[in-house]
């Protein structure tokens, strides 16, 4: 639906967007964060607001890392603590990862029961064996920062919505003289016995609570303060610890400690409050977060929501929701189609998340706490994934977004142990997931493309420093020997091939600094990816110290080839730096052509789809593994060799298959918004197949046509000419009038904003 | 040894004495921490300066709270790490209570070695079972200040000194290339498997390293800080975990971590740092600690000892202890004496704690980290014995760091979720050991005497709601019924005498106030006592919740009667705040004298003193227990009979028989200064029989003669006649010339200063 601009819709003030938007159509309706819930896209259909610290989402159950003391497969699951095929929810957590495949967080759940008091969530497949409820999807409902649904089992409606640092809750209970709200620290996402260090909590008065939960997880030294804030008093409270380390009780006996005693410590802690409701009674409820400080989270509270206008605050957020949706705005005849670019866009813009207090505290990756000196820190970097379109995509729509996320970055840098740039920043710890090291290659872009609003001397400092931490993964002997020996590392040809790219991102923006020095440094060590190609097989393959290939090698198996996510097949393609040589390397235009098209077409066995990680059967078309990352560049190769109308054929043909406006629409993980990048990218017809580049190959625009929303009031419009789900073919662009002559667009031709035309045909050229 | 003033002796400039010293006598000398170290004193011998942050100190064991799974008796005798008797020493730890009665602390054990390197302390009776070492108290000196002692397994001299916030090693080494600082963070004092909530290391550099250590024991939750600083860099570093509590190690294979990684953290961690040495090498160490943070112990490290020169920070902290102990200067004959009173004074001004950074940040009782406004934050309040005598000896020698004590107070009720005062503060936290909420008598106190440099109105307030609080330990049935019932508490009559005392503290303060409410209803609960007190049998006794008095019941017995820490016979005394009453009670001068006479001469069965806590056989004279506090104004009440003269001769027979300047010179627990404080004022021949009183009961003085040195320049100057061993009547007393004709001081005449004439005898008057 399509208005005339009315007064009706108001931008919100608290993003940049820059300017007034030239559309009235309202995007939020087309947002459907349950899709990717179902299966492997490990989504939320929970409330927050773009890079929010708060996301607030139901978990549908809280399957524990291990099982009788192995690990439990179906912790993974939970990786964002909802599974849409489940038929309970436990509670209400704050704090979630989108689309991951190693998950934490789970923090603060709440749930708000009535009747018998229940304290543990129990089992899904056994009704009323704890205080978790029946749901349905006929009475849910999940928008962008709002969520509700029906608790069946208490006939209670929950809603939720959220600011930054704020989840709101609100309640609507039957009548009750034994409504309860439950606070269980002890659950989390990827839990484990003793994941949790230390919790605490302190009831200051019978409307607040603060308090905070110190965790050994997935990050290792994490503490989440908050400050819980009931709209209606409580008649009592209760705690129970159900852990024995709560060592000293000594003179603890001198306080009635059964009901109502104001605090208590330990690392197993589970709370209530009680209330008498009335029918349909609204009790809401306001839990802040803060990862420096209870006061911290306070002051987040009353500076973000001071009031209890739920409305008011779901309609702010959306609002934001609103500004960012607006930076791209397409033209589609499908709802459908909308309805998949506006969710990519929204799960796009949630990650990296605010990592900071609203007066700047922060705490660093040193444990010691910092004063963001006017920038905001960011933390949850899933940089393996999101370097290759998502902080591309910020470079158009959000550059200083994007800078202040650097700017984290070298802060990252700075503090941590091992003087390190991030590799997977989770609430300001280091995990090390994934192989390379691709901060580098989102400073690099930024640099390149002149989006360098910090120091860009210390960043090429930081970036050269971490290419050369000699004792990280086999970079020592990748400088030593131009290759990570097999024998080094069990993903040693992955490393090698991402180090490779990663070196040649420093290698450019080394050269647009004139650091001729680090350029002839690293230029060369780009071209490392040649060690560990073998041309006998025409594959990249493992070698060993003494430079010979391993033998036992299969190109179509994923684990212990020397790969992670990806078999050889697919990472065969990894030069994105310089796909050129890479065609030369593998035997010209006519080899790697007939190569991607086996990829795109071939039979995969069963037994190799199974040890395919994150993704499900539907994540793989042939052998091409769409659901994982290194193959986000894959299909637009074609660009390279003399059938570049391939490329826009591969394209349009992922885009439907890989991306339904479904629960389980989402073929692979989402990866923290990677995947929603590229479809983003790709359905507006180019797509940044090498970081740390101008230029983005052209593809097959899937829109009708777009507007991008750039600084400075800009504008870049794409038109389609006889646009048609068959016609994905490009016969022609034209950028301001003016044939575009090649295959790519730079991106100082977007951002000076102006007309692109792409003229469509059902046939190639 | 005294000389004349010269320019030899500067007086630190770091205390607020106010004026120069009238005397140029080196007291330091006199000082010998080591009194107190066998058996039950529970003093340490190791380096501190007044009222620091830092008790940098040998541990001889490191004794588990439990043993086999059960409680470990023994862990009591190492409450201050160390016991006399010992022949080895397992390391250097940062804090320690001294003379406390139970324990915690014992932070960031250091300890030097050299050979193979050995990671646990190993046992007393095996040799080289682990990384202590033997050690001897010949080649052992300990002084304010200052700890020196040889390690004998090692052959390396190891000093101690330190300033407020920072502790100094210095390592005198063989010849060796395999020198070793190991830094045990799993040591710790009342230790048990999981005290240790998370510790954290990170070696900035190879001179650098910053921590801290969580524990949860008789501090509920504290995280102590540290920065460590070594005089020359280590040639490599390594971990150890002992603990599997570091669950999430998914991707540390990256590192190798074996050896010089720059991070660990984990529940039980041991490092070392390994050096080559030649022969007589020194390897200085220094430690910083905060409560806050690693960075606020980096910045207490800058201000306080920015540099290596060892003798400087040991001179300036023995010349802060010099400023001090020139705050009252005894005349003597004896060194005995000098020794007892300046070791007795070194005792008194450690504790409370200085519990801030040097930039006035502080962890607050609620766990949040605060600002303090021009005032020094102090922790380490074992306020159950030392509002008896060491808070008023502060309240003349130093009374605005008094006030600024009763502002660390008033803080802490302000953040305390309970809402109430200390009643012991440890380390920011409240551990609510032993009965009373003797707060109250600490602030009235300094309200009474004038010294009210906070806001008195607050503190009332904060008084008044502490002994209104209904939950805490029978307060409420108290305060209905006039007693706590015997079924209600165990130590029922302990709790009514105290909260008595207390009650009539908070009236004089609330008169002083002009507060007649509160005066009224104070001053009606002040007389509660009279309700345990059991006319039939003599003595206060457990009165059930009916009226009636427990029938099962014995004064001699300590243990399950109502009482702690003291017997009925003593505790019955226990009316400080109107002896004349209790007398009247108790049916008149004669059958009191009678009473008191008996207590003082008794024989008591052996198995009534095996039950008596926290004192040797020592610490009892006849029935009356020294060693414990509840007796500790008994020795005065012969002032408020006609036999006022007995007081004199108890005092005396006391004060050398409780108090040598050996080892085992303290008959009990030192209990943070207050033991010393009764020896001090006992020794200038007067004693706060009731904080809360402008009024102290005249004694005896044991010393001839001495110097108070009081705001404002004045100085308050006692002087005796005819003093001698058996001259210990007092005849007459002399005020500036005029006769006293009362056996009491006013505290406005003390501070007014003058001259304090005891003129003595062999017989009494």
């Amino acid at each position: 639906m399509k208005q005339v601009f009315t007064a009706l819709f108001i931008l919100s003030g608290l993003t940049a967007l820059g300017q007034q938007t030239r559309t009235t159509e309202k995007l939020v309706p087309y947002v459907k964060p349950i899709i990717g819930t179902q299966r492997m896209g490990h989504t939320y259909p929970g409330a927050t607001v773009p890079f929010g610290m708060v996301q607030l989402s139901p978990e549908t159950d809280t399957v524990g890392y291990e099982l009788n003391g192995k690990y439990n497969p179906d912790v993974y699951k939970y990786c964002a603590g909802y599974q849409y095929d489940d038929h309970t929810i436990v509670g209400f957590s704050h704090t979630h990862f989108s689309g991951t495949g190693h998950s934490d967080l789970g923090d603060f759940l709440i749930m708000p029961t009535v009747g018998t008091l229940k304290l543990n969530p129990g089992k899904a497949d056994q009704p009323h064996s704890g205080y978790r409820s029946a749901f349905s999807h006929q009475r849910e409902v999940s928008e962008a920062n709002y969520y509700k649904v029906k608790l069946d089992d208490y006939n209670i409606e929950a809603e939720l919505t959220t600011s930054t640092r704020v989840g709101f809750h609100q309640y609507t209970f039957p009548k009750s003289d034994q409504a309860h709200i439950i606070l269980d620290m002890t659950s989390g996402i990827y839990n484990y016995p003793d994941k949790n260090v230390w919790t605490y909590l302190h009831v200051i008065n019978d409307t607040l609570v603060t308090g905070y939960r110190q965790t050994n997880g997935w990050a290792k030294n994490r503490v989440l303060y908050f400050a819980l804030k009931f709209s209606k008093p409580f008649m009592m409270h209760g705690f129970r610890n159900e852990s024995k380390r709560e060592v000293y009780r000594g003179f603890w006996g001198k306080f009635n400690q059964s009901k109502n005693f104001p605090e208590i410590a330990g690392p197993q802690i589970k709370a209530w409050f009680d209330f008498n409701t009335t029918e349909g009674e609204q009790i809401k409820v306001k839990m802040a977060l803060s990862p420096v400080s209870m006061d911290g989270a306070l002051r987040n509270m009353q500076a973000e929501v001071p009031g209890w206008n739920f409305n008011q605050v779901k309609a702010a957020g959306q609002q934001q929701w609103e500004s960012e949706l607006h930076k791209v705005v397409i033209q589609s005849g499908s709802r459908e189609q909308k309805e998949n670019f506006y969710t990519a866009m929204y799960h796009a813009l949630i990650n990296p998340t605010t990592y900071m207090d609203v007066d700047g505290q922060y705490k660093g990756l040193d444990q010691n706490v910092h004063q963001a000196d006017h920038f905001t820190n960011y933390t949850t970097f899933s940089l393996w994934d999101t370097y290759r379109a998502l902080h591309p995509l910020f470079n158009i729509v959000d550059p200083l977004r994007n800078t202040d996320m650097i700017k984290s970055m070298l802060l990252h840098y700075e503090q941590s142990p091992e003087h390190m740039l991030p590799v997977w920043s989770n609430s300001g710890n280091e995990n090390w997931c994934m192989s390379g090291y691709h901060s580098v290659a989102v400073i690099a872009d930024a640099v390149v493309k002149g989006n360098a609003n910090f120091d860009v001397n210390e960043a090429l400092e930081a970036c050269v420093n971490t290419a050369r931490h000699r004792d990280y993964e086999g970079i020592g002997l990748y400088m030593d020997k131009g290759y990570v020996p097999d024998e080094k590392s069990g993903v040693s040809v992955s490393n090698t091939l991402e180090y490779a790219f990663d070196d040649w991102a420093i290698a450019q923006m080394a050269q647009k600094l004139g650091r001729t020095d680090i350029y002839n440094e690293f230029i060369k060590r780009s071209e490392n990816y040649k060690n560990v190609y073998d041309p006998n097989v025409g594959f990249m393959r493992p070698k060993l110290s003494d430079g010979t290939f391993r033998k036992s090698f299969d190109p179509l198996t994923t684990i212990n080839q020397g790969f992670i996510e990806g078999n050889s097949w697919n990472y065969t393609l990894f030069v994105p730096q310089d796909p050129a040589s890479l065609i030369k390397l593998m035997g010209g235009n006519q080899r790697v052509i007939r190569y991607l098209d086996s990829l795109f077409t071939m039979h995969l066995p069963d037994k190799f789809f199974a040890e395919t990680e994150d993704i499900t059967r539907d994540g793989i078309i042939g052998n091409y593994v769409h659901g994982n990352e290194p193959s986000h560049h894959v299909a637009y190769l074609y660009n390279w060799t003399n059938q570049p109308w391939k490329t826009q054929e591969r394209v349009r043909m992922i885009l439907p298959k890989m991306y339904k406006p479904t629960p389980d629409g989402l073929g692979g993980n989402d990866d923290t918004g990677q995947m929603s990048a590229w479809y983003i990218f790709s359905s507006l017809g180019f797509y940044p197949v090498a970081p740390g580049s101008e230029q983005y190959a052209l593809g097959s625009p899937a829109v009708n046509g777009a507007t991008i929303q750039l600084p400075a009031g800009k504008t870049l419009t794409i038109t389609t000419k006889n646009q048609g789900p068959k016609n994905v073919y490009v016969q022609k662009v034209l950028l301001n009038g003016q044939p575009l002559n090649r295959l790519y667009i730079t991106h100082s031709e977007i951002m000076q904003g102006g007309k692109l035309t792409f003229y469509m045909s059902g046939k190639h050229n």
